[in-house]
């Protein structure tokens, strides 16, 4: 049976994975150093749904299994190097899927000491564990987990990782130039280029899967059991933008676009999330190989994503409007954006696409909680040029 | 009169740019936390000239100058962020050199803690300054010294920080594609993604100088008086090629080449850094702009320049030999190399290329100094793959 560790297993993506792993036989063992549900604490946000403690959730998951199907849990922090060097030697993965980054973007925008703790944490962080791979389990596969954000939005095609330059009758295939647009999104370059480095000057093998935007609230999973929920977002910190319109539509409240709404992201389901990463394990890179994978299933404007919400409303009678204020990001209102995701798609990617019924079931989800919902914290309160 | 703020005046090129630019009429304030002094003691090394402490050297320098060109110097560390927030409200300087970087690539892969040490120096200190800047003197211009280094030996010519990129019948501007070979040059490539960042998102003004290696042991200024030296290295941790190879044939051991010795790479005299940097600052980035300009004169594969020594050496009655061993790098054994320095050619660059004139002054003076030189720290002792 492969051995997966899952850094970051607490998180909205961490903890799903784990337990849709799990159940594919492999033997799952997670870490978590909290630091989200910090971050919650220090401004003031929850998650829409309640979620246990690790403890709680994993005898929950326990529970419900057979034994070979159970997951363990380790509390620690990568800043640690001590920690996550006992750990790999511990449990001797196979693979590893690296989500132990503090992952919003608005965040790393509030200021010094927030944009220090992301670089600090994702960079130093993630350069221990490669250090800790390459001395105790240089075979392990790295996944880590990137973002589309640290292309920007180039006016050419976006390629995976790398593209082909032909310069003054000469080519090379260079590592895709990054244009990374929050101080979040920079160090996830900066720790794209350690890893791409470590796979050229120690031979480790990875796999950067550069993801768009998740959305979604329930996985096969966490449908099992209340307890076993994951950590929904809608507030202005950990929100994103479908997840926060979903809401916003439930509670009646306008949809939100910041500036024009022609800024175009890609996106993928949460479900598809599990789909990917498991699919990177069954096609893992080969030893001393830096792939790249770009992780979505599809590409919308926010005016075009407002707008599905809108009518998806309508069709359960929630008249939703849609409003607009001036940009809290610094981003480009609008551009061209053509992002390529074949390499998923090649081994075997089946995408959920977005529709109607996935809106409106999502919507109906939340009006059931709607007492949870704190209307203070979806607006922005952070602003990249302040 | 302009005021400039030197970080890392204690070093190889912040203490003779601080002599330099004094003398040319700007107001000069420095910057050091000794870190390169503490390395030396952790590694026992030492450079060649013994170098007298700070406040002596300002002590000497201010007592042969008219108090217009005095200095002056603060202890401190950019990791500690009211520390450069309040120098940069007491001196408000006009331009900022950041020479206060981990310099030497060897030291960063050592190991775990050097990597750490280098990165979190590198990267988070440098994160320090830019909110510094934003929030005191968003208007001063900064000049941060990168590494030629950032752009590996990529097949294609290396232009000056960005590329016109073509691809399937689009294009764009883009950064130019890194490529960094050690953790300290992945930690200067990191620290160019959040500078050019802070330059978009916050309009800061920034001039990025990838240069070469640097050469040489005397500027007028540190030839004033041997107490104002600066610190040259010729050892296996900050000791640059054609410096270590001038150590060599002076003490009559064989000019060491690690590899083929077909590695190419840039180069330029200690004075033309000196002449580059006031170059740059009398021709600055203007506000908003994140300006990239390559710095180096010439261009040597390894073998080339062993030779130009051993040509050297011999016209002075010394044979020297040259040795090949493995490579304890990781890099490319031959590649394509042609990287542009248009830049400051266009500003007024007068290189001073390397002749046996030069060589041959240098190699006497480091005879006088014979017994200073330990040999035990010459040969490399760190292999980027152990």
């Amino acid at each position: 049976m492969k051995k997966i560790l899952i850094l970051g297993g607490d998180g909205y993506l961490g903890w799903p994975t784990a337990m849709h792993l799990a159940k594919k036989n492999y033997k799952i063992h997670l870490i978590d150093n909290f630091s989200k549900r910090s971050i919650e604490n220090e401004n003031s946000i929850t998650p829409l749904y309640q979620i246990e403690t690790m403890k709680n959730r994993v005898n929950i998951w326990n529970s419900l299994n057979k034994k070979n199907k159970r997951l363990t849990f380790s509390f620690g922090d990568l800043l640690n190097h001590r920690f996550i060097y006992e750990e790999l030697k511990k449990f001797k993965p196979d693979h590893i899927i690296h989500y132990a980054e503090q992952p919003s973007a608005p965040y790393s925008m509030a200021g010094r000491s927030q944009a220090v703790f992301t670089q600090n944490n994702n960079i130093i962080g993630s350069l221990n564990l490669l250090f800790g791979i390459k001395k105790i389990c240089p075979k392990a596969h790295l996944l880590k987990l990137g973002t589309m954000g640290v292309y920007g939005t180039p006016n050419i095609d976006i390629e995976e990782g790398f593209i082909n330059i032909k310069h003054k009758g000469r080519k090379d295939k260079m590592h895709f130039p990054m244009k990374p647009q929050s101080y979040y999104h920079c160090s996830k370059a900066a720790d794209s280029v350690n890893l791409y480095y470590a796979c050229r000057v120690w031979k480790l093998r990875a796999t950067d899967l550069n993801q768009g935007v998740v959305y979604g609230i329930d996985t096969p999973e966490t449908s099992l059991n209340k307890k076993l929920s994951t950590s929904f977002h809608y507030d202005h910190i950990f929100g994103t933008v479908l997840n926060r319109f979903m809401v916003q539509a439930a509670l009646n409240l306008p949809l939100l676009i910041y500036g024009s709404g022609n800024q175009t992201r890609t996106f993928l389901n949460i479900n598809d999330t599990l789909q990917c990463v498991e699919l990177a394990i069954k096609n893992p890179a080969k030893q001393g190989e830096y792939k790249v994978r770009n992780q979505f299933t599809e590409v919308f404007n926010i005016k075009q994503l407002a707008m599905l919400i809108q009518k998806a409303s309508a069709l359960i009678d929630i008249k939703t409007k849609i409003n607009f204020i001036k940009n809290p990001r610094e981003e480009m209102s609008s551009h061209y954006y053509k992002p390529s995701n074949k390499s998923f798609i090649k081994i075997g990617l089946k995408a959920k696409k977005i529709n109607k019924d996935f809106i409106i079931e999502n919507i109906k989800k939340i009006i059931k909680s709607k007492k949870n919902v704190d209307k203070k914290i979806i607006d922005p309160k952070i602003k990249w040029n302040h």
